[in-house]
């Protein structure tokens, strides 16, 4: 049986729960097109976050693997197009680390273009009614760590498929942030079902309009 | 039996449903603290919206009354602080018209205070997890106009507590809107019924910040 | 010789310039219309603020008075169109006081609409190339505390236009504020100009969209 | 004499003026730290727009190339860190193409790191009083095709410095875009002397705060 992998992150920045191992948790077991869901808990820390994940990968050797992470203040799911290769840190990491304009992968590539079908998944997350979009970066945080470390480890691997996908805050974090938005578990388990599912199905991205003036 | 009516608009600006009337209506026939709540759809239209809501609240001499409306864009349960007199339409109606700067009840004060426990209500939402706030505008469109005509028409009746929550769209409209906030169903319903709770329990509101300095 | 009195306020909020202020001491003296315009700086205090202002309104018997205050975080010069009877402090005022939902004038009425020319107003602005727009609120601090005042003190005098205008924080002012908007003084000094020669020309508001839907 | 080049677009997207040109044209011929600003202007068209940038370098041989566009409804000067190499229009260029994940260099790197001193650039405008901040993406259209190309054509010269600044809306634009927030030319003019003169005598970065979580 093939393996998808999908990880969500302990909570950082103040918050007792973490959106995305909030909803990746319930996921543990799902049978989806014939593969098996296997989820992780990604600590919020640079190095170790990427040796944990690394592990899976290697233990699991999956078809996909979808990185979940929390984007406070954003409004949709969002799909990220690109991990750049440096650490900058706005706030410490769970361990205190700080790094700033810092690269991941010393001699890396600058950057790393997600492996998943974004705009595929897009497209399929916005038909079920739910909103989602295309994100022209994922931060410079641990996040970015984590997407660029999984592109760059899957990057001699051409059958496996992998990206990072930033949710919203929860109904009740929101509840504690006037003013920012939020998205309820059930609909963001709904879109990661989506995506694992274009993802496995999908064999190239379709060509539609998902891009950004600036 | 003491009522609760609760009202949901039709859907207006060019939306396929409106949120206020997709969940008001799932509250149809609940008992809440031993008072039954009904509920009106409200045509999205100046005038024969404050018929259909004065007819019913003469019909079922309500204990309280909240109407619900959408207001796309914002990102939490925003219970309304106040009603100015006027009618300033940015689009039209349902039926057509698009008043600009007419007063609503001609003579009328020029503004009517909420008859619920706005503070109170906010807290509870929150403390239920719920993204919610006190709103200083209920705008000038259908939904000040409605706010403003309940507020009118129980200004006599010492007894009857009324007022007017706005709620964001559901996540099926904002899929196609991107970059607009989103609220699932479930969570505003549960808000809805933190909110006739409060006001069924609460006589005076709490004393809490919940100003804006503009 | 007719007076056209124009105020600004002392810094509030940690700030050390008020954008109010450092643009309405620049028009003193000016003459627009064969009118001088005669300015002075409101100190943040809720109740002194009017005592300084009715002062000024009683010595000068002013054609229009214009009230001027610093709106963080909003885009554009935003003319309001009314003004409520509460004062509900989110921060204390500058003497520490914070009144929590406490009429401003006890009997007084709900609100107070403008006494200017607002859609005129915003629309001779956007000619001359400002971005403007109407306000449905002025908060509840202590800018909306001093445009109910304003507008209780001369709602006797059919002949005197009043009401209020916040303005976006000054560029130096959201250099730190990282993501706030901000309006050049110059911007700021040239919309008001405009404020004034439209509030003395023009004898009634045209009717033109500038409500919203909430 | 070396030369500093700064060049602004020509405007798009339905603007009779881009407010990088308006504002980049006003330096031609400076003099800053013995430099001389060149300027130039380049067609909003993916393709040509590097022709016109490459021939500029090529005849000018320029310590430093600034290029500058339009990012409207950002609220401050943001200055890019990365291009990545992908062209995906959400509307079309100036002669109608739109490109849809195309890399901008077939082959090349999948990102450019910018050539300026971002963190040092952004301090020394914030200090003199300039909204300004690090951007993490900008965009996957003109702008960042040639940023992309700018930073590819210098690539091997290790000498030249270079990258890419977005700016606001003008206030007469903003004007036509209620909500939008916007920036006076004046303020945009000395943002773009502060970062020439930074660029010119900054050699590495400054270690300070500018990532983003998301």
């Amino acid at each position: 049986m093939r393996y998808v992998l999908v990880t969500g992150f302990e909570p950082f920045g103040g918050e007792t729960v973490n959106p995305s191992w909030e909803v990746v948790s319930q996921l543990e077991g799902s049978i989806i097109d014939r593969c098996r869901v296997v989820t992780r808990q990604l600590p919020c820390v640079f190095g170790e976050s990427l040796s944990v994940l690394n592990a899976a990968i290697d233990e699991l050797n999956p078809a996909v693997v979808i990185a979940v992470g929390q984007a406070g203040g954003r409004v949709d799911v969002t799909i990220e197009r690109v991990a750049i290769n440096v650490d900058d840190a706005r706030i410490p990491d769970n361990r205190g680390q700080q790094p700033i304009d810092v690269p991941i992968v010393p001699g890396g590539p600058a950057a790393w273009f997600t492996r998943l079908p974004i705009k595929a998944t897009v497209a399929a997350m916005r038909e079920s009614g739910i909103p989602a979009s295309v994100s022209q970066t994922a931060g410079t945080f641990v996040c970015n760590h984590v997407m660029y470390g999984l592109l760059h480890k899957i990057s001699d691997s051409a059958e496996v498929k992998g990206g990072f996908i930033h949710i919203p805050y929860l109904p009740e974090q929101a509840a504690a942030h006037p003013g920012a938005p939020s998205m309820a578990a059930q609909t963001v388990k709904a879109a990661l079902i989506v995506a694992i599912e274009v993802a496995l199905r999908q064999t190239d991205d379709v060509k539609i309009v998902g891009g950004a003036t600036h």
